[in-house]
Parts: structure tokens; C-alpha cells; sequence
């Protein structure tokens, strides 16, 4: 029978009830569901959100906005902080501050979350869709140099798309569910092709690229604390940057452009009603201090999956790259070549015996809005997609979470 | 020396400190500073955002929404409500479904918050400023009226601004501190010149037109729960329209477009991060339900203010419309003709007590991004802002409210 099938090469074979039966043993599901992301209030949330309702003070001014905002400099190592509203928010005004303008191309990611390609609608821009690596999920570096030799030039400090003549104005890495993209690699290339680069790090806090923290190394980055984040403020995001020009304007755009005056209502420049409000904020507070402990539990559970999943034919639980410390946002299966077949019937499978799987957003270039933007070969994005499924992840999952 | 005046036609001639005074005798000063408008939580607020604690339930999806959605819908008797993360973005989505586009023109009054001119910009069309009446503080029918007959014609059932040839496609009515604008008038207006009607609610929320409650006469109309308004979310709005279509679409836009599927990531158009969290919602649900006593102790408070200021020279306190019954948010002192020189006055020195006043926002054409916009004569604006002051409004500072 040669279940465990130790000497035989990889099999493009894979038992749908091995793999719900790994997940049922990792998850110990004790509720009807395991949700794929829940988030854990187990330190100060409340306190802290008491004090905004005691005081009065829940919109976008108060202590806990400024307090979250350096609470995450501090914790990233970004000398600035701006909250708002959410990650999308973020990183539509993180890449307006970057200089991105109506008719600018900007490359992102092919498999992303659908904000990164609509933040760079907002600005009147064209999402122009590469592909990813292997390693990362992440953009692949070796690809997007190869494929920017043969189609774009730098006249005059400007990088020109020769197809469209349009100019690609930026680089959005995206750390996909947590792992870090090849960041040296990539701003090699965005150096050489005078790109701007703005890290769509919504899935990354807690996620250290050679050590340092991801969103640190673009010109501008975005995170996200929405509900299914590490750390959440209900809905929420913040745009980190080093540059204390633009963290001044960051915070000024996110407010409607509002000049400082104790009465006056001044604008100088179309504005955005982006600000995180405090009450979210508060609850931020909170989360932040968990931090630590959520990560500890996370990289916990990741090795438990592993371990789980080694003993599964025909999936591979993914790792973080070799030079990278990841936070594990969404645990990452993939099954192996040629399985991907299998996908529909995993997610089916444990949907129905509620167990919360994901599979990879669908591309940005199969939804409607983007099928006409351009892109290079997305073979590395197709392949993955096909076979990626997202399971349970939430830090009160590992065993000694309780 | 004729202290009281009675005979006296108006003159021009007012006594700042007399201003203060009453300023201080209604507000009855008792901590360091008077806030224009601080909200009040004195019902389920700590219960319904402590259950989104204990859930878990804080982010888009989750009760709240819905239930603050029903409420708002009951409250309001719009069929349908939208909640959204704040006002902007709730009239942001509103005029993008009433089908305003890029290089449309969108008529709004040029005494407005500039949110309501960053709404249209956002949908890559351009405000087109109109004057005010002095009887609502919003637009001024009659005026608008005879500026079309002038500089605009229907072509082919659509409107075009003769002299910069672009459509004129909606209609934006801004109930202005909670006065209802002659919603009667202005939907004849547009209706002979085939504008689409969306209402700038944000200030709004239990004022009545008539009878029937404002957001109600347009074919969509935003609201705002920000921190200053007469209920808070912390941070939100809402879309009110009594389409079906148009309120299913305004749920999907607000939440990126996603296509429901239990757990397929497909979006069929450019959407947006417009979703109020539960948090935020749990906040207002029981904001909601003590609107009915903060608008009783708002009418009040503007009783107190209009028998006080009745003995000041030299300014007016402003009064609902008669076909109209406001919420009075923020209260309105008006210096009369030509005692306009003395707002600034007032303004310092009420700053100084720590009784905090606002002066009217700066006009639109008077921002350097509407410098440009196409408008009508603006003197009836023009001469109300210089003599408009915002009054400290909170509801706990009418006299029985503890």
C-alpha cells in the first residue's frame, strides 16, 4: 500500500480527507467553526476604549490616535506613523505623496488583495501587473528586471513603458500574508529603473526583512488593521515613511488639507477625510501591546502545521524565506504541482465541516476592472494561485494559547 | 444712555463683551472650556461596544451594522441606509451612483464644509458654486433658478453649461448646521433642468422638511457620525436612498466590490474600503437611541439662546425656516449688517474665556483648489460668512440635562 510513501518521488496524488484530517487535528475545532482569522482581546482593549466613551473623546483627535501612531514607529522602527482609516486609505494617499499621477503606470503584483490595484485607480494611475516568485509570493525580482530591459527605457531620470509610452512611475511590493518580498533585490531594480517604491506591507506587521521591519524600506509603506489582521482597530491603517516631509503631509492630506488654526476652516489642497478615529485607535493601543505574544503564538502554530502537514502527501506547508523572520498572518498550503485540482474540493470539504479556508485572491488581471492593464507572463501567479489555500490562523489557536 | 435699544432702528454698532456675556450665562461655564460640541454618552454606549469586545465581532462585518442600519432606515423613514466609515466617503459613494463622472459639473453651495466639494473632485468632476439664501443657509432656489436659465440649457434630456460646454449633471443641497434647505423649490429646479438630486445630509440627521425627515428627496443622500455631530460613531456616515438597486450597489461599492461567495475573492468593479466597522456601529445604535432627547434638549438649548441674544444689539440668533423643523447642531449667531468687523473680535475673545466659537467655513471659491470652478454670483455667501458665528451646541448644555 506504501501509504506513507517514503521512498517515492513527489506524487501527483493527495488525499482531500488527510488534509481536512491534518487541519481538525492542528485546529482541535471545539466551536461549530474555525474561523480562518479571529481576532484575540485579551489585554487592555477595554480599558482603553472605556476611556474614550468616559471622556468623550472617540473621533479623529485624542490621545490614543497620537499614542497608536507612535507605539507602531517605535515598534517597526519607522521614524513616523500616520493612522488611518484603513489600509487601503494608506496606501492610496502614500502613493499620491509618492508622486503617483493620472496616467502614470505603477507595477504591483498580479496576486495581491484588489486594494493594492484600486489605491492606484484612486490616483487616476494604471496598475501594470508582475509576477511573483516562488520563494516569497512576493514580486519576483529576477522577472521584473528582465521584463523591464526588454520594455522600458529611463529618458531623462523618467522611467518610459516603450509599449504604451507612458510613464511607470513606482513599485509596490506586497509582503503576501505576512512573508517578506526580496526587498534588496527589488529596490536594486526600482534604483536602476527610477522607480519610487511604496510596500503595500497590509498583511506584514510583525514581518522582518534581513532583520529589519518590513515597510521600511520604500520611500512610503501602508498597513492594515482590519479585522482579520495580527493586530486589529476594527477597521483601520497607517502609513509609515522616514521622511519627515512627507509624514507632515501624510497627516496633513489624511485630515482634509485642514490648515492649523484654533477657529479657522482653511484648505489648501483637495484632501481626504482618511483619519483613523480614536475610539479605533484605542483599541489599537491595546492590540499593539499583544503584539509580541500574538507573534510568539503564530510562529508557535506555523511550526505545528508544519510538523502536521510534513506527514500529508501531496501539499507543502509554506516557510518563511531563508532571509526573512515572517508573522505568519495567514498560514500558507500549497498543493503540490499537478494536485491543484484537488483545491476546490479542500475548500468545500472543510467549508462544509466548518473549517474556514481561503484560496488565493483571484489575479488581478482575471477581474473584470484590470483584465486590460498592462502585464508581463503571470505564469509563476497562475501556477500558485491554482494550488495556494489559506487555513485557520488566529493566535488563540495554538496550544497553549489557553 | 439706552441700553436696551428698543426704539433704536438696527444699528450698526454691537458690544463684543455683551456677546460674551450671554455666551457665558447660557453655557454657565464650569470646567476651563465650553466645546463647540461635545457628544454625549450617557445611555448603552459601554454596552454595545463592550459585546463587540467580548465577540470579537469589531470589524465590517458584525450586528451593529446592521441593526445601526435599520435604525437609521426607521429613524429616518429612507428605505434603505448604507452606514459607511464617515460622511465624505458615504457622498463620495452617493454621487458616484447618481452617475456623476469625470468632467461632469455638480452644483453645490459655495458655503459648505469642503467635503462636500472633495466628494465631487474625488469622482473626477468639478463643483460648480452657487449662492446661499439668507432665510436657510443653503441654497437659494430662486437665485439658482434665473443663474441656469442664464448659462444653461437642456439638451437631449441632459444639462449643458453653455459657456464651458460640460454636462451639469446633479445637485447637491447641503442642510447647512441642520437647517433644511426649500427642498420643495430646489427639486423644481432640478427637475427642469434634468439634474440629478443628492443631499449633504451630514448635518442633518433629525431635521425635517415639511414634515418629512431631510435625506429623503434626493435620489441618495449621505449622512455624518463624526465626533462633532448630533449622534457619533467616532468616525462614520451613511447612504440613505429608497431605490432597491441603488441601495445594493451602495453596499457593494462600500465594500470593494466583492462578489458574495463563501470564500472566493472575485470583485467585478472598481470598489472601495467604505465599510463602517461594528465597533463604530455599536457606538451609534446606542447613540440612535437617545437622538430622540438630544434633539428636545437641542431645541431647547436654542430657545435659551434666542431669548438671551433677543437682548443683545447687534446680532440675530438664527432660526429654523418655516416649513422647517431643525435639529439645530450647531447653533447660529448672526452679527447683523455691517457689524460684521467685529467676528474676529468676538471669536478672540471668546477663545480667551476657553468658550470655544467657530467662525463659517471659508468659502469654496475662496480655497485655492475651487479658485477656479465655475459659479454664479456669490454676494448673499459672501455677506453671511462674514457675519456668521457657531455657538457652543452640545446637548448636556441645556439647563435640566443634569
Amino acid at each position: 500500500m506504501m501509504e506513507d510513501g517514503g521512498e517515492t518521488p513527489m506524487r501527483e496524488t493527495m488525499d482531500v480527507n488527510a488534509v481536512i484530517q491534518a487541519l481538525k487535528d492542528v485546529t482541535r475545532q471545539r466551536e461549530d467553526t474555525v474561523p480562518l482569522h479571529a481576532p484575540v482581546f485579551a489585554g487592555n482593549e477595554w480599558r482603553y476604549v472605556k476611556e474614550c466613551l468616559d471622556t468623550g473623546w472617540v473621533s479623529s483627535v485624542g490621545r490614543f490616535v497620537d499614542q497608536f501612531e507612535r507605539m507602531l514607529a517605535e515598534y517597526t522602527g519607522a521614524r513616523y506613523a500616520v493612522a488611518t482609516v484603513n489600509g487601503t486609505s494608506a496606501l492610496h494617499a502614500a502613493l499620491m505623496l509618492a508622486g503617483v499621477l493620472p496616467d502614470h503606470e505603477v507595477i504591483i503584483p498580479a496576486m495581491t488583495f484588489v486594494a493594492t490595484a484600486n489605491a492606484v485607480t484612486y490616483c487616476g494611475a494604471i496598475p501594470h501587473l508582475a509576477d511573483i516568485d516562488h520563494r516569497t509570493l512576493g514580486l519576483d525580482p529576477d522577472k521584473l528586471e528582465a521584463y523591464l530591459r526588454e520594455i522600458a527605457e529611463v529618458r531623462n531620470g523618467v522611467c518610459v513603458n516603450r509599449r504604451t509610452n507612458r510613464e511607470i512611475k513606482a513599485l509596490v511590493p506586497m509582503h503576501a500574508f505576512g512573508h517578506p518580498a526580496d526587498m534588496d533585490k527589488l529596490l536594486a531594480v526600482a534604483e536602476k529603473y527610477r522607480l519610487v517604491v511604496v510596500e503595500d506591507a497590509a498583511e506584514s506587521l510583525g514581518s522582518y526583512y534581513k532583520g529589519r521591519h518590513t515597510g521600511n524600506f520604500g520611500l512610503l509603506s501602508a498597513l492594515s488593521f482590519n479585522g482579520n489582521k495580527i493586530v486589529t482597530t476594527g477597521g483601520g491603517g497607517a502609513i509609515l515613511t522616514n521622511d519627515p516631509e512627507l509624514a507632515r503631509l501624510a497627516k496633513h492630506v489624511t485630515t482634509t488639507a485642514k490648515l492649523p488654526h484654533p477657529w479657522e476652516y482653511n484648505h489648501d489642497r483637495v484632501g481626504f477625510n482618511y483619519r483613523m478615529p480614536n475610539l479605533n485607535a484605542a483599541l489599537g493601543c491595546a492590540q499593539l501591546e499583544m503584539l509580541p505574544e500574538f507573534l510568539r503564538r503564530k510562529r508557535k502554530l506555523a511550526e505545528i502545521y508544519k510538523e502536521r502537514f510534513g506527514r500529508v502527501r501531496g501539499v507543502r506547508f509554506f516557510e518563511e524565506p531563508d532571509f526573512a523572520e515572517s508573522n505568519y498572518w495567514l498560514n500558507v498550503l500549497l498543493l503540490d504541482p499537478g494536485c491543484g485540482d484537488a483545491r476546490d474540493a479542500v475548500l468545500a470539504t472543510a467549508h462544509k465541516e466548518g473549517i474556514m479556508l481561503r484560496p488565493a485572491w483571484r489575479l488581478m488581471h482575471e477581474l473584470p476592472m484590470y483584465r486590460e492593464c498592462p502585464r508581463m507572463d503571470l505564469s509563476n501567479a497562475e501556477d500558485i494561485a491554482r494550488r495556494l489555500i489559506n487555513i485557520p490562523s488566529s493566535a488563540d489557536l495554538c496550544p497553549d494559547a489557553d
